[in-house]
This record gives structure tokens, sequence and C-alpha cells, in this order.
């Protein structure tokens, strides 16, 4: 490990976060509220970062693998933390516990709360609250590799261990050049819908909280109703579509810019998620079809939940909790699903879930006859067994934390439903379950460890496991310069 | 494939299940009911067995591995459709389906039923239901093997197909020798577990049916209320130590037999399979003390019930339904877990379980140490990535029937827990659910394609998936004498 290396990254995430905590502020100021809240934490945050940081650059910048995971993995923590402050000073949220899992869901746009109303809230509150889902969804390593010079070698570990997805690429050879481009995509897209939502009339403010909430599908809103609170066809429509686009692979607007239209309509994972969520829309809508009057409402509302629940946005126009079996069961299947690797939304991904559907078809062709040759091919190219093998080790500890903590969860005693549901929505970083934390619903009612619990499932579902759990091996910790010149020189 | 050599083995298979439909004619005979409804059925199954086998035994013997496949799918199909008839035609169960839902869930050893009530069957009704419990455990192929000359190519696909687990060996060189070895211990188990029974005052009758539910790990019944009838501390003692016998890889017995001692002891999944039972049985009791009045009895209806469900036995005691959040989660997970490989019980089978976790452990530790050499090892000897393969292979597609019935069945729009656990528990083959499904409910609110689609499920869950889907496999049903001629070449 090298903890000065650490420490120095870790030093600029925090004063990064201790600068963007000036934008809450402002908004704080022009609405007449106090401007304290979120000064101290500043200060604070920044402070830290300064003494982290240490004096001058750390003289060994190598870093390794484990030293990605260990990086990132305290720097959602620490930001979480910090980030917490604000609330508990502007009295939103006084408990210091209610805030870190709040925080906790802003940052992993996840989107729960343990707010029962969040209308009341300070305006400056809101505006931090959703601006976490903005941070978040990108990165906040992504960013602080846009803004601050590193070399590639390093950066490519934080890279991997932050964006989601089973395979990184960089955009161009330099990584911060790559990391500047995702930021300067994914800052333009939301531009644009606050352009398409003051366009429909929606309050500047409201404009911005519900871009953020859907750029990083993060899902908190401004209005107890949510989205729903509008009650308008064209939020609704325009929503969806920028759900819909913030779930795609970043990659492929890069294409797009760069004119490779043949890669964006021939990428074999838009395709299976665009026919995953025209599949959902269309069975839900005739599920639903007699609960909203005409298959017209019906399919207006499917669009927008579906949109919400696959990208792991969370938004809400309507209390899918009361919805029939079947459509109900489909979101939940969703939920896991998740949108596409390398976007801002949670879940397995749909590039695993066709991955693992792709290799278990050839497998079992195998089965039946032994000595045929065949290769499996993903996007283009084939797949080796490594690729494989990570796929199926990532699926299997997801399932594996998935279980403990539903178990866990248990000793709560709620129904089975809402236990279930409720990890489902944190790990998979969506927000409503179902019944107790369904769309009406909130997190309020669990203990404080449990809050802590899942919040733990929510940064484990968005640094997509590892980080997270190799903050309990104990090799993460130990100083052991023997053996980091042996993995040097390999 | 093989036309002739599988007409053949299937024709042979019912004839057998003509002889073993005299077994409950004798006991209709002996209890002065008719014996109609099994000589009918008998004759039936044994003249289309003969007209399957063919005048002379095919010259073609070879059999491929998809060849094992379509046997083993085709004969428990086959076996449950002529199975199902004594119900009929007894009255015992008039609706054909439902039968067939019946039979299929007594062969596969799963015990879920669609009767309210089974007190008032007729004798030789019961112990036909429960002696396909006996015959399915450990295998109608294994069965026939033991009986019939087969040389020892042929017999080990169908073997491969037909006992669970992740990998299966003969015990010695010969594979009908193997076979008999098998029946033996199970026929020597069954018969000291109805002697158990007769000793604590069970009547003869009762003492079978038990019996043979415990050793297929079934769990039918002769009593509305399971052995929770008798309300015995001794019959619940001797049966949850014997389903937990039957839930033993029955290569240890064999081992035990010839007195290797050392490899019993040293048993991985022995020693893995008895600490989760063990760490089940002493949370359940600690969280249900309160409901039983004393941790003795809460101790003695946790092991009951545990024993049960990780064997996917399915008898019952008392009502698990009624029991807190946290005992009732750990039951799901044992039904997902199951018995040990090569046992007569369902589900994923703790060996796979073992695998999948050392795996992942050291996929993740390779993550720290990418350069670091480790192999994972299992019951002493290194585990190859083929095998590794072969159970990610085995847990993905199992996971994936298993979500695609739950989808399907969620068209019967009972509640979720409902709909989750009857896939559950049909597809583990444990047969109790919670809900509707529950220890004190029954699968009899089903639509009756719902019945077939459970049907399908169990038998997926005994074969271990692949045999019943590769049913639906094209190539699967072409007769290419070309490709049969390549392989038989390499």
């Amino acid at each position: 490990m090298n903890h000065r290396m650490i420490g120095f990254i870790l030093g600029r995430i925090l004063m990064v976060e201790g600068l963007l905590l000036l934008l809450p502020m402002a908004v704080a100021l022009l609405c007449g509220e106090s401007m304290l809240p979120f000064l101290l934490p500043a200060i604070l945050v920044a402070a830290a970062g300064l003494v982290l940081s240490g004096r001058k650059p750390p003289q060994r910048t190598s870093l390794y693998a484990r030293d990605g995971f260990a990086v990132v993995a305290l720097a959602w923590v620490f930001m979480s933390l910090f980030g917490a402050l604000p609330f508990v000073l502007s009295g939103d949220i006084p408990n210091y516990v209610d805030a870190i899992f709040e925080t906790v869901s802003g940052f992993t746009t996840t989107g729960a709360s343990i707010l029962t109303e969040v209308e009341p809230l300070t305006r400056g509150g809101l505006f931090w609250r959703s601006f976490t889902h903005w941070v978040g969804g990108m990165g906040v390593l992504v960013f602080v590799m846009a803004i601050l010079p590193m070399s590639d070698g390093h950066g490519m570990h934080l890279l991997r261990a932050e964006v989601p997805g089973p395979s990184v690429g960089k955009l161009v050879s330099r990584m911060s050049d790559s990391a500047k481009i995702l930021y300067g995509i994914y800052l333009a897209l939301t531009m644009i819908e606050i352009v398409f939502l003051l366009a429909g009339g929606m309050p500047l403010f409201d404009a911005c909280i519900h871009a953020f909430g859907t750029a990083g599908t993060g899902g908190f809103s401004c209005r107890n109703a949510s989205v729903g609170a509008y009650d308008s066809v064209y939020f609704d429509v325009v929503i969806s579509i920028f759900m819909l686009l913030f779930g795609v692979n970043f990659n492929l607007y890069f294409f797009l810019l760069i004119r490779k239209f043949k890669e964006v309509f021939q990428s074999e994972e838009l395709r299976v998620y665009l026919g995953i969520v025209a599949a959902a829309v269309l069975v839900i809508a005739v599920d639903i079809a007699q609960m909203y009057g005409s298959f017209a409402q019906a399919l207006r509302y499917a669009l927008f939940q579906v949109s919400s629940i696959i990208t792991t946005t969370g938004y809400g126009t309507t209390d899918f909790n009361l919805w029939p079996s079947l459509s109900k069961t489909i979101l939940v299947i969703l939920m896991f699903v998740g949108a596409s690797a390398g976007s801002t939304g949670g879940g397995i991904k749909v590039a695993r879930i066709v991955i693992l559907a792709k290799t278990s078809y050839c497998d079992m062709r195998r089965l039946l006859h032994p000595n045929a040759i065949s290769t499996v091919r993903f996007e283009g190219k084939p797949l080796n067994d490594k690729s494989v093998r990570s796929v199926h080790l990532f699926i299997t500890v997801y399932l594996m934390v998935f279980t403990v903590s539903v178990l866990l969860l248990t000793l709560e005693d709620f129904d089975l439903v809402t236990t279930f549901t409720a990890v489902t929505a944190c790990i998979n970083n969506i927000g409503p379950g179902l019944e107790m934390v369904g769309p009406m619903g909130n997190f309020s009612a669990f203990s404080p460890w449990a809050k802590l619990l899942l919040s733990f499932d929510m940064l484990v579902g968005r640094l997509e496991i590892f980080p997270m759990l190799l903050l309990f091996a104990p090799s993460i910790w130990k100083r052991r310069r023997g053996t980091n010149r042996v993995l040097h020189l390999s």
C-alpha cells in the first residue's frame, strides 16, 4: 500500500467536496437562508483535505489495483460522512445517522429517503441533496481526474474501481482527457434536460433538482409526490426519455460525437436494453390498462415507471405498489437487471446479463455437442474466459451480500416483501421498493443499525461490491514494501 | 441420436414401473380395496414398455451425452404420466392434471400437494403416493441399471444425468455394481428407519409411508397434520435424524462400509452441511423460544423444521409460516442451499455452495494480489476451471428458470410471497413454501396451467435442469448420423 499517495488523493477529493459545498451555499444565500450549514462543513472538509494531502505531493506515485479499491471506497465513505453535516446543521435532518443514510443515498444515486416529507426542507438543503446525485452519478474520482493532473497508469485503477460495468476502456489515449469528455457529455445532457423542463413551465429550482436526479439516475425530488406532483404528460415523457438516455453507456455518446454511428447502432447492449424496456412497457401497460381508464394512460404510466426502475432512478408518478402481481414482479426483476454498463445507473447491468445469457447458451450447447467448437462474442469481440469468470464472480458475491443483508434486516421483523425489496432497492441504487418502502413509503421506520447496513449496501451497489468488501481484507491495510516491489517488477 | 436404443431403455423403465405398481396393488388387496386402479395402469404401462422396447435389443448400443439427457427426461415424464392413472381410477384425485402434479411431486420427492386432506384417500393410493418418493429418491434409472445388464460407458451418461450434484463418480469399477451398492444402502437405511418407527409404536402402514417420505426426502404423509399429528418427541427426533442421514452423500456410507473412516470425517461437504444445520437450529431456536414456552421445545421444533427444509423433505411438525421473519428467512435460504450432492435431497446442494464460496474468495484475493498464485481445493483435490464453470452454469441457468417461472406464475395474481415460495418449494423439491402454500396450505388454488408449470419446475429441480431444458433443443430430436460419427471418432 502506498499510504502517502492514498492520503494525497483522498485529500484532494475532500478539498473538491469543500468547493462543491459552495454551490448549495449560494442557493441558500439567494433564497435568504442561512449559509452557515454549508460554510462550516465546507471549511471543515477542506481543512481535513489539506491535512490528508500533506505539505507536498508524494515522491512515490505508484498505485496498485488494491490501492485503487481502497481510495475509491474511502473517498465515498468520507464524502458521505462530511456531506451529511449540512443536513444536521440546517436542522433538515437533525439525526446524524439519518443524515448519513440520506447523503449516502444521494451520492450513490439511490434516492431512498428517511424523510416522510421533503417540501418543508430548506432550499439549500434540497439543492445539496439532489446535487449529490449529480456528483455521484458520473463519479467523484472521475471528476477529480478530469481536473487534476495525474499519470495515466494510476488513473486507470481508480476509473476501473469507480465506473460501473464489466469492462472499462479509455475513450482517448489520455485518462484525464477521457474523464473530461465524459463529464462534458454529462453536463451537456443535464443542461438540455433543464432547458426542456423550463420550456414546459417548470420553475428553475425544480428543473435543476429533477435534472440532477435524472442525470445521476438518483431519484430525489423536491416534491412529496415526486414527479407525479406535476401531473403533466409533457414532464412525464421528457423525464422518461432523459432517464432512459442516462441509462445508456456514455461511450456511445462519444461515438456519436466523433460520428461513429455504426458502433452505436450495432451496440448489442443498447439493443437489448431498449428491447427490455419496450417489452416491459407493453406487458405492464396491458396488465394495468383497466386501472387507468385508457390504454394511452396506462402506456404513459408504464413508460415512466419502467424507465425509472430499469435505470435505477426511482422517480414515481403513481404508486406501483398497488399494481397487479405481474407488473410488480416485472419491476422487481428490472431492479436487478439495471441500466447499461458505463452509464450512471445501477443494478447488475444489461451487459452482464447479456454475457451470462450468451455464455450459458453456449455452455448448454456444449453439453449436447461436447466436441463442437464455439466462441461467445459480445459487442463483436470474442469473450475470453477471464471476462466471463469475472462476471460470474460479480454475480456470486453480489448474491451473497444480498442474502446476508436480507438475513440481517429480518431482525427488524418487518414483512418479507418489505425486507427483500428494501435491500433490492438499496443494493441496486433504485430508491423505492414495495410495501413499507414502496413509492409512497420511506425508510424512516428502520433502526439506526439497519440504516447503516442499507447505507453500506448502497455503497456496495454503486461501487460494484469489491472496493467496499475489500476494505475488510486485512492485507489491504498492511504496508508491505516487499510485496509491492514484487508486484511492481512483474 | 440413437432412437432405437433410447426406445429400448425407455421401454424397460416403463416395464419396471408396471412391476412397481404391483406393490400398491397388494396393499389395496390386503386392505380390502379394489385392485383395478393399479392393475389396469400396470398392464397399460407394461404394454407400452413392450412396444417401445421393440422385438429384440438394438444392435447399435452407443449412447452419447445428449442421448443420456433425453432418456432421463423422457423417462421421468412418461413415468409421471402413467403413474398418475391410479389416482384418477381410484377416485382419490379425479382430475388428471391434479393427479399429474401429485405424481410428479411424488417421483421428484417434492412433496407439494394439491390435496386439502390426505386422510380420506384409499390405502392403496396413499401407499403408491409415498412409494413414488422412494422410487424417485435414488432415481429410477439407477434402479434399472442395478437390475438390467448394461455396458458401463452408456450407463455413466445416464447416471450423470440422474444423480444430483456437481460431480458423479462410480463407487466401484462396474456401473451396475455401483448402482446395486447405492440401492442396497438406501434399502437398508429405509428398513432401519421403519424398525425405529415401529419401536416407537407407529403402525406399520404409517411407518412405511414416513420412511418412504424420509428416504426419498419427499415429504408426503398419511396424516393431514404431517408428522405433527403424532405429537411425539421420539418420532420427531427419529425422523429428524433420518432426514439428515438421507441428506448426506451416499458415497460416504459406502466409505463407512469399506472402513475408510478418514474419508468420511474429512469430507468438506459433510462438515459444512452439519455446520449449517447446527447454526440454523440454534439461531431459530433462540428466535422462536418465546413461542414454544421452553428453549428445549423450541430446539425440538427448530431441529425438525431445519432438517426437513435443508434436506428438502418438507415434513412439518409446526406451522413455520407463523414464525418471526428471521426464522422464516433462514428457512427460505436453506430451501435454496439444499442437501449434499449424491444424496436423495434437492436444492442447489451444499457442494456447489462451497465451491462457489471458495472460488469467489480466491478470485477476490486475486483482485488484491494480481500475481499471487493460488489454487482452490475441494474435498482435498484442486478444482479445475471446467468444474467451476459448470457450477456457474448451473447457478445461472437455475436462476433464469427460477425468474421466468416466478414471472409466469404471477399471472395467477396471488401475493408475492406465495408466488415466490411456490416456485422455490417446487424447483428445490421441498414441498411447502410460505403463506398460501405454507405448511398448513396446499397448491390446490392454482390453475391447471400453473400446476403443469410447477410440475415442470419440480422435474427441472430433480434432474438438475439440463435434461429437462435440453428437451426443447431442436438438435436433440434430429437423427444426424454424420454428426454422430464425428463425435464417435473424436
